[in-house]
């Protein structure tokens, strides 16, 4: 339970039954705030609003709806976002800037505003801070998630406790029909936003920006960073600071922790797929090789039929980077070393890697022989679930 | 029928049973040549020969085997090619560097040779040019393809008729287990092989290399484009003759014909689509929108699925293309307009889309709104099949 943070959710009729859709979180005095945002030229309206906001660095509330991304809706769009703030900065005293808004759903609809802006007057009044909350609030934001996805940490800074706790959804980069990887993430740390902006930015990158279930990217990606400074450390401003080496940690974990469950909960999925790059000739390189194998159809569903078909990991290789050559890579599934001087390798049994892909969650690694930089990706596996999910018809 | 060309086939055991698997082409003369290959950097043994010997312009041979890539096969790989070149050259009196090889079929296992040189005596007395040689030709590349792919052609060259043969194979960028998207086009034009590479780089851009099925590019692909020059016009030597004009035509219908057809038969491929983009800043900018949306999991299966959801073009148009924005792009299906001033278009209706999207070759277009260059490219919707074909572990 973080100190000063007060939830609330409710069903507002946007478009599921028997669930909460919509959430709203405050902030009893301004919390710092920090974020990070999709990378696509359609950003939904919540994400436009958020990322002009971002810059000033302080948070009063956060409102998540499911049901509707708000995206490519066009001017009637940014109704809905101004109308939506108006309702909460006249109860709050605070100021537009100071609320923060997301929306998951399906793209392209108009979402009519009324059905949120009538829902936050009850909402105010109903607004609690106990164990039971943030579950509730991470089951408000799901769309076809099968599972909320919420973790806690603990860690220090100086002598003091601090906590965080932090929950996301996603069922694929977009879900069908839907859009949308969200993030929330919530300490009590006292962490300067422009700290709290480089910190989150490190999280993401090794973390929500390391996975993949089907290489598409939505129009309404969002992680947010809240820091309400009641955990009472001396404020740090500079994200350098050796101080900040537990809660970066636990940072990581809980980002790391968070964009797993997605990728678990990936449509359809049935394994988590590590993908480990080494000797590469820098980062960046490393990542686009891992990403070359974690969105390759063809590895995805070799996996999924428990196929060792390394000459589709070669493949992937091959496509993504252009620098090395077939005698210096080295291929691995688990343990076992599958290649050699740009051959199968002379002890290669396929039996035992056949029975090793069975296990649920499997690890590929790729040593590129021309550097020493690594990087490691997440993704699921592919198979007919994904395809049913997505193929059917709207009805 | 090409005159100066002849052709056999067999079976010679590689992996398949009850069907030819060896492909040999001979040269009367010496044949101008031009190719395009794989960019991998894992090519297979014969894509790095064919490379080596591209640039010396004449060909007497081309021998393709199907059933194995002979692909990160190390330096076995390399023996088996000038095993296979050896025993030509021996034969048909001529260089190693005028014999072109190709390779298709399971990476990574190595490729007894001798399967290859034993068959090749008995087909240089069998080599033979009639209506079903092609045919035979056609079908002996094959591997997962469900249909052989063998178009020809006629075009003039000032007064002279000129006459194009092509068949190709592949069905998945790679196909299960499989490598390669192979492509061989024959024509009796005089035409120098400086300029043959130039006509053949400017046709595959717009046929061969504007086909996707899964975004995997494989070790092996291979287009290459021969010359008898029997045809006894004057020789070409310039690739900006206007004498090539109606040639240039036959060659683009002939390669964008293969193409297609390897996108149709796809694996598990019900539907042909055509993703158009026009109002590009630049022609690579125009190919990279339409590969994005080509190759996007959530647009294939949607299509599959028969299902408007446009909101996954726009995502794939925001993930690919940063320039451009809401406002800027109209996004069609067949005729219907579906997006104006960043929102759904107020005529839309979606019933006549979704009825549409029945048949069985379907259009996309986008205009990015931000310049005049265009793009054209053609994929096949993701269904349950191809993980059926892709997921089950070979046995």
């Amino acid at each position: 339970m973080i100190k000063g943070i007060k939830i609330a959710t409710t069903n507002c009729g946007i478009k599921y039954k028997n669930r909460d859709d919509l959430l709203l979180v405050t902030f009893d005095s301004e919390s710092n705030v920090a974020g990070v945002f999709t990378q696509s030229s359609m950003p939904a309206a919540p994400v436009v609003w958020c990322k002009k906001n971002i810059t000033q660095g302080t948070a009063k509330a956060l409102i998540v709806n499911a049901g509707n991304a708000n995206a490519f809706t066009g001017k009637s769009g940014e109704e809905v976002v101004k109308a939506t703030a108006k309702s909460i900065t006249q109860a709050l005293k605070c100021k537009d800037e100071q609320v923060f808004i997301s929306s998951t759903g399906v793209i392209g609809e108009t979402l009519n505003s009324a059905l949120i802006t009538n829902a936050i007057p009850q909402m105010l009044n109903q607004l609690e801070n106990n164990e039971g909350s943030w579950e509730k609030a991470s089951r408000a934001i799901m769309t076809t998630d099968t599972k909320p996805k919420l973790i806690k940490k603990t860690c220090k800074i100086s002598d003091k406790k601090v906590e965080l706790i932090g929950f996301s959804k996603g069922s694929g980069m977009i879900a069908p029909n839907m859009a949308t990887m969200l993030g929330y993430i919530f300490t009590d740390a006292n962490i300067s936003s422009t700290a709290l902006q480089t910190l989150l930015k490190e999280a993401v990158e090794k973390s929500f920006n390391a996975i993949t279930v089907d290489s598409d990217q939505s129009t309404n990606d969002t992680v947010l960073l809240f820091a309400t400074k009641a955990a009472e450390n001396n404020e740090i401003t500079d994200a350098k600071s050796l101080e900040l080496t537990d809660f970066k940690t636990a940072l990581h974990e809980l980002s790391l922790g968070l964009a797993k469950m997605i990728v678990v909960d990936g449509e359809g999925a049935k394994k988590l797929i590590e993908i480990e790059i080494t000797g590469a000739r820098n980062s960046t390189q490393a990542k686009e090789v891992a990403f070359s194998i974690a969105n390759s159809p063809l590895v995805k569903t070799a996996i999924a039929g428990c196929d060792p078909n390394w000459g589709r990991i070669v493949m992937a290789v091959g496509k993504s980077c252009r620098e090395t050559s077939p005698e210096k890579i080295i291929v691995k599934i688990g343990d076992f070393i599958l290649t050699q001087n740009g051959a199968k390798h002379p002890d290669y049994i396929e039996k035992p890697v056949h029975e090793y892909l069975k296990n649920s969650e499997v690890k590929i690694s790729v040593d590129l022989g021309i550097g020493k930089e690594t990087s490691t990706v997440w993704t699921c596996d592919l198979n007919e679930e994904y395809i049913k999910i997505n193929k059917d018809y709207r009805s």
